[in-house]
């Protein structure tokens, strides 16, 4: 098969006719990504192909780190060629990981080039693309608008206006642009970021949180949300009065690990419960060990590409957390992830002690997140949810991303589920019963997504 | 290769020639299950299909559920035929779930039904196969009698009379079904089950405990009992006199965590060293979380299709519960099991640990169980066992299960056993010499069982 | 494909061609093992394929008691040939280990015996190899020789006076055999031989040891020590003052884990940042649990195969540990091993938040070790490598063997690399650019551990 053929990832006929034929052409259901509203509501136009791949990346940031190159060439103040050079320089040793396939298909489907992203093709791919990108339909919403993508998610904080969403429905774009609920700073009470936040809310009182928090919800909820977002160091369990940790906590007291759970567990359960009243979905994304590199935190913030897995304990309290919703049905739709892979079976497993009617898969465990994001990754994810769940009722894939060209690795998940599912007939595990498969790889790409979260 | 051909998951004609040559029409020896010997005695005969298929198993309630099908339709009182279909609908999108491939085996083995079981072959398959269910021959026994079953062992309560064991017996039945001894309430001492559980012993002191499990044992034994079975949500190890600590719990106070450990360890230690004399082998089942739905335990009770896999540490107690055995050459052959995949390697190498001559693997890591009962899982304790242990030595596959057709599981181990072998064969990796091969093949399917457990 | 071809594991005509063309060829840099220098610079000769295959293999031990071969046969006084043919015996069985390929592999490569160790072929095999052992050349230098090594790095105590690898220098030997630097006896407060060990240095304070240990690394830096080796149950990170607690050790007071975590995480910083000023790497191997039979530890002593993989939690004290040093520009070239293959992932993520310039990947993901030095363990490690890093700057393999014929292990490795890297390419998923492929094997295989280590 030659490199990044039609066929790339495709190992096998049916795994080819499944892809072609029934998921090819299917829109894109982007229901959790980072892309900035205000870069959308704006329609920005980049400056060219560095800012557009390597701006805001930290997965093409780590990855240049560790060829050797120099930060100054990375987030620094070089020039936008010196810095794509560096990473066309880096990319090539890069065998194995999944920017090199994800740079390739950025540069295929939107800039229409071929060719393997080296330091000899570097100019000649930096020039073309920077010429499209000058050119009328490669702005943000341009980039969209090829992408074939029908709803598209961002994450949000609670405190947020949602005016560029706003302005965005009003410009009558094709595309959905839907806020998301992510309320991690009022939930982390252990963390600095905890005091400026709750002082930014005006609530006096865990029960005044808890009313402004009501009220997002209910503001997000008009605007279209249907999603929220949880961002967990590990699963947190424990029992307990949250009033009184809260105004210790205000009165810039310190509180202990276990208070903090007991917190953490009572606000979780409050969103939940509104979450479940006006049919969002909630997502757990838990396993992060983040900003482990001070000195880089330092000079470069968050997100900058210094986090890594974690490795605790997650089955009992997920499972009792879980549960605790589950008893006055107040569990809402769930997607499960975690960083570290290894938890794939114990998740999988949890996700089936709450399935309810009427719901397919109420309880979802989530595509590969983050580093899991790559073929091993994501076929692993399959595997669990194939061994045990009902596969066809997979909500699939997202982007989790930043940048405007990344919805390809929708294109790139599909290729290996077909793969997988291709592979599976291949050795008789699965009739060739293509309105059966069709009917299922249509799901997981597109169909599931849009009944789950009704979009 | 189609669906469910005779070639079924043998990829390459050394898989093939290995099974069809070696494996396939071997007895199956059965060395843990849960099949309900009242059955057995009786000759039990089925209301049909819906009863034999989806009557007490958890595992296809649960995927059912994930389906999003309503209970009534699953546990409840809806009538046969549209439990079936319910069955038949959620069943195709199952696909990479093994309940398909077990359901296609079932109704292939028993009922000569070769096509998949969908909501439009629903109707044609449920009467095909309660025709012949109301046929002679189609009873507990006959099913037995068909699945070419040389010993069966199910789970008993070291309290159980064992009438029905002798009933069988004593009815002159082919196939040996054997009792295994399963003491869990007597040494779950943390749980609800435990003080009515001692109160019918009769024991009011440690010791008097002690005497009446050494009776059992021997009672067990009389009764052809080889195997025993330790269900333990983790592996504890505590040192320390458990005649107080059980004197305590008599009374009915609260003991702490580490006084239920040193009990158990205590216990374990004791019913380890009675199997060693009498040339039992020690399960140990470890990992699973269960009934973690508590809306769901109310309704359903357990075993119920609510259990999780959990990810405690294993590694430094089981290494010190097993020496503490070895030290004083008092540990039985063992065979390890832990529902979280994770711990494949783990114990693969504690095994190592601790084997003995003249035992061929004293210590063995058991097949995939439960979650693990499917192809991924068995090829990862395959190639575990293969990597850190010697293969050749290993007892095979056990169902585990409560249903009168599932000895085709044997038939989907053996497959994939033949096909992993095969694949080293095709890969350079094994010369194809068919007598070692051979040797190998009836060794893992059947002969090794057959020693190690002195059936 | 046939049994051990020429192509042995390498699947496709991209692995063979890249193999072939790329990494048979290239010398061997072992960085890391534990031959003894005394057979180097003594150049022992071996008393029989007994001696040298199975003398102080534990490995095979190991697998020769999980087949319940007597320990007279294993280790103890049984005559050679009954040894050899206990070992040809058992590995028939072992399918899927690696034992049998690395035998199957030493065989070929030094005594050019092509077929199957086998009951059968023993005799033969035995005195052939043993006719061959006899003869000129295959002596320990002699089989050095014979493996076109370039590098050989022994582990060695900080107490070692060197004069075996000074006088192998001396002796003009091609290959160069360099100390590694192990302070294992002085950082494990909390074992039994730290009291002895630390009489032995001489130092009354911390003051005295840190300068015994600066001293040390000095000497062995200027012997061409380049590597050091840290071996960690689990990897600690506490932050404290260690010259008490140093004291309070040898003034013979028993210690808390606690306090042996901040003596042990203070004198880990003291050697790293000695490292780091002579550019040294530190190898952290951790994830073991050992010696965990009493009674085979009473009769055989350690390191006989009776150790297991551990679990314990570890991605957040290994953050902190490397944080702790790139804080201050002094954390080292380093290179991380788990024994527990669940680790792999957290590992490579851990690695990519302290990457700096100018190193290639300066944080590296260790080859496969110990049980996880086959097949399976080596491509998960690959792929963890390739997925979260990048893969053309990895150092490749390395014996951590105490066998003169353990030099095909890197073959091995080889093979399963390009094997690897050549489904890749088939699979459309990086282009077939030989140029480029050809510089990442080789790279892998030899250069980069060359430049990395500054041999």
């Amino acid at each position: 098969m030659n490199f990044f053929s039609e066929d790339f990832m495709l190992n096998g006929k049916t795994a080819k006719k499944l892809y072609h034929k029934y998921a090819e052409g299917l829109p894109i259901i982007d229901y959790h990504c980072h892309i900035p509203p205000d870069q959308i509501a704006e329609d920005h136009r980049f400056s060219g192909i560095t800012e557009l791949m390597l701006g805001g990346d930290h997965y093409k940031w780590r990855m240049m780190r560790s060829f050797g190159i120099e930060e100054k060439l990375i987030t620094g103040d070089a020039p936008d060629w010196d810095k794509f050079l560096a990473y066309a320089t880096a990319l090539p040793m890069a065998i194995g990981n999944p920017l090199l396939h994800w740079t390739q298909l950025e540069l295929k489907r939107y800039f229409d080039i071929d060719e393997m992203l080296t330091p000899e093709s570097a100019k000649r791919i930096y020039d073309k693309a920077n010429a499209l990108l000058a050119s009328d339909g490669y702005t943000a919403r341009g980039l969209i608008a090829r992408s074939n993508v029908e709803v598209i998610c961002t994450t949000d904080d609670p405190m947020d206006d949602l005016h560029y969403h706003r302005e965005i429905k009003a410009s009558g774009m094709m595309t959905r642009v839907l806020p998301a609920f992510r309320p991690d700073k009022a939930v982390n009470i252990h963390k600095d970021t905890f005091l400026p936040y709750i002082e930014k809310t005006g609530a006096k009182t865990y029960g005044e949180l808890l009313e402004w928090l009501r009220a997002r919800i209910g503001f997000f909820h008009e605007n279209g949300c249907r999603l929220s977002d949880h961002g967990l160091d590990y699963v947190p369990y424990a029992e307990g009065d949250p009033a009184p940790i809260f105004a210790r906590a205000l009165a810039g007291e310190k509180i202990t690990r276990e208070e903090a759970e007991i917190y953490q567990t009572a606000l979780i359960r409050f969103c939940a419960r509104e979450y479940c009243r006006r049919g969002w979905a909630l997502q757990i994304h838990t396993g992060a060990i983040r900003n482990n590199n001070a000195r880089a935190f330092a000079e470069l913030g968050p997100d900058a590409g210094f986090d890594s897995i974690n490795d605790p304990k997650i089955s009992e309290n997920l499972n009792r957390l879980l549960n605790s919703l589950d008893e006055t049905d107040e569990l809402p739709k769930t997607i499960l992830y975690s960083l570290n892979p290894n938890d794939n079976y114990t998740l999988a497993t949890c996700m089936g002690n709450f399935q309810r009617p009427p719901f397919k898969s109420k309880i979802q465990l989530g595509s590969g997140w983050w580093f899991n994001d790559q073929r091993d990754g994501m076929e692993a994810q399959l595997r669990a949810f194939g061994n045990l769940g009902v596969l066809g009722c997979f909500v699939g894939m997202l982007t989790d991303s930043r940048s405007f060209v990344s919805y390809p690795r929708h294109e790139y998940f599909r290729r290996i589920l077909c793969n997988l599912l291709g592979s599976f007939v291949d050795r008789g595990e699965y009739p060739a019963d293509f309105d059966l498969l069709g009917k299922i790889v249509r799901g997981i790409s597109y169909e599931n997504a849009k009944a789950y979260f009704g979009f």
